[in-house]
């Protein structure tokens, strides 16, 4: 080390905006925002407080916002699973890598999806809804489905809103049940809701034939056909129309499939 | 002031402050919080600014929090109904209120679920937590359930964060589609969801029992699985188990509604 100047001063302007991006993405990656400092990031980067500052104007706002910007990439690059298999299967692969992202990352998660911390001000929302919009772009995507309609893009963004919630809660319960478990019901939560989508919008109904016909009886979509089919005498009274009978109908219900 | 005291000074201090918290429910419940100010909140009620401060000395941060607080309990107040009939009719009863509440406060609903404006310290999301349990208790009271074991609790739970998506985006899209389809849409999801945690827990399947049993013909759940029977023959190839003599995947499905 040069008596003169302290060792960090030799870095490039660019590497030592990444060493104290790095820096920060691991402590608000590990700790709710309101328990990270500017003085945090400067001791474990090695520098001093002002030479945060120069770099982050912004201090402790400026330097969470690039790390929710930097777990945002993280969490969206592993989105990417290969575009071959069952669907239900890809999908459940996707879900592997996220649970396993709140795992590592169990208080930032439970920070950033709660919308606490420092950053209530609607930027750091708008890189959640970012990351939301790419999942979504990418749970399509292994559907093959490259224009969805409206109802079907609602449909998934709904189930990611599900995916949050259940993830939150298994981070309350102190990750129960195991992983596996939660993954697979929520791949098995996914499959229901397309098709209770299609079964009333055409358009969700189009776009999930071909993905269906990519499942197969191996696939989670294909053990779940068969795990519902012991529940079938719980719902076998419904199958009638009503009026059928000899009671009266009530009000006019509409009858599908016409 | 002059010795003619003005009226306002004459109300009860409980009066007073139910008055300013009339203001401000209203004021927070139709504009975004950060188009509100304590100014607003004073001129709505006809005093002056130091008299609001006079009784939240917390300004615009209590006020907001108070107004959430009403506004809490007039979301809960909507999860009542009629203990009676078959629980998706009830279901939809109650998500008919949901809606009518998101309609009417819109701007402020929005705000409230992005978790943006002037309190995004955790405490709001503290009351909007506390609304979900209530919602959470509900919709199990309504099924008939008294002590859910936690899948069925997390499965509602998932439930409402879809509902909560959806409204939102139904916002977003304008209030389109007309909001009869989205909630019958929503207590669709509801049955699909009861359905497939049923096939994998056997608390739920338990519990689900007796609710289905109440379901008609003509209910939501019934109208359900009639417009579910003819997507069949999307999953008719995973029926049989692996290895058991299965069609090969990707041969050509039947596309639903012919």
């Amino acid at each position: 080390m040069s008596s003169e100047a302290p060792a960090y001063r030799r870095m490039s302007v660019e590497a030592r905006r990444t060493q104290l991006l790095t820096a920060a993405v691991d402590l608000f990656g590990h700790r709710r925002p309101e328990d990270v400092s500017v003085d945090d990031v400067a001791a474990a980067a090695g520098v001093s407080r002002p030479l945060v500052y120069r770099y982050f104007p912004g201090g402790k706002q400026q330097l969470y916002e690039a790390a929710i910007q930097g777990a945002a990439q993280e969490l969206i690059g592993r989105f990417a699973v290969a575009p071959q298999g069952a669907p239900t299967r890809r999908l459940a692969d996707v879900l592997d890598r996220y649970l396993d992202y709140v795992d590592e990352h169990d208080a930032a998660y439970a920070a950033l999806m709660r919308g606490g911390g420092v950053a209530g001000d609607g930027r750091t929302g708008a890189v959640v809804d970012g990351v939301r919009r790419r999942a979504v772009q990418q749970v399509l995507h292994h559907l093959g489905v490259a224009r969805p309609g409206p109802r079907l893009a609602t449909m998934v963004r709904a189930w990611i809103a599900s995916v949050e919630a259940v993830s939150l809660i298994w981070l309350d319960e102190g990750k129960r049940p195991p992983r596996a478990d939660v993954r697979d019901w929520l791949v098995d939560q996914f499959t229901a809701l397309l098709l209770v989508t299609a079964a009333r919008d055409q358009e969700t109904a189009d776009a999930a034939a071909p993905a269906l016909a990519e499942e197969t009886p191996d696939s989670p979509a294909g053990v779940l056909v068969r795990r519902l089919a012991p529940l079938a005498p719980l719902v076998a009274h419904l199958a009638k129309p009503p009026g059928d009978g000899a009671d009266p109908p009530g009000d006019g219900a509409d009858r599908p499939g016409g």
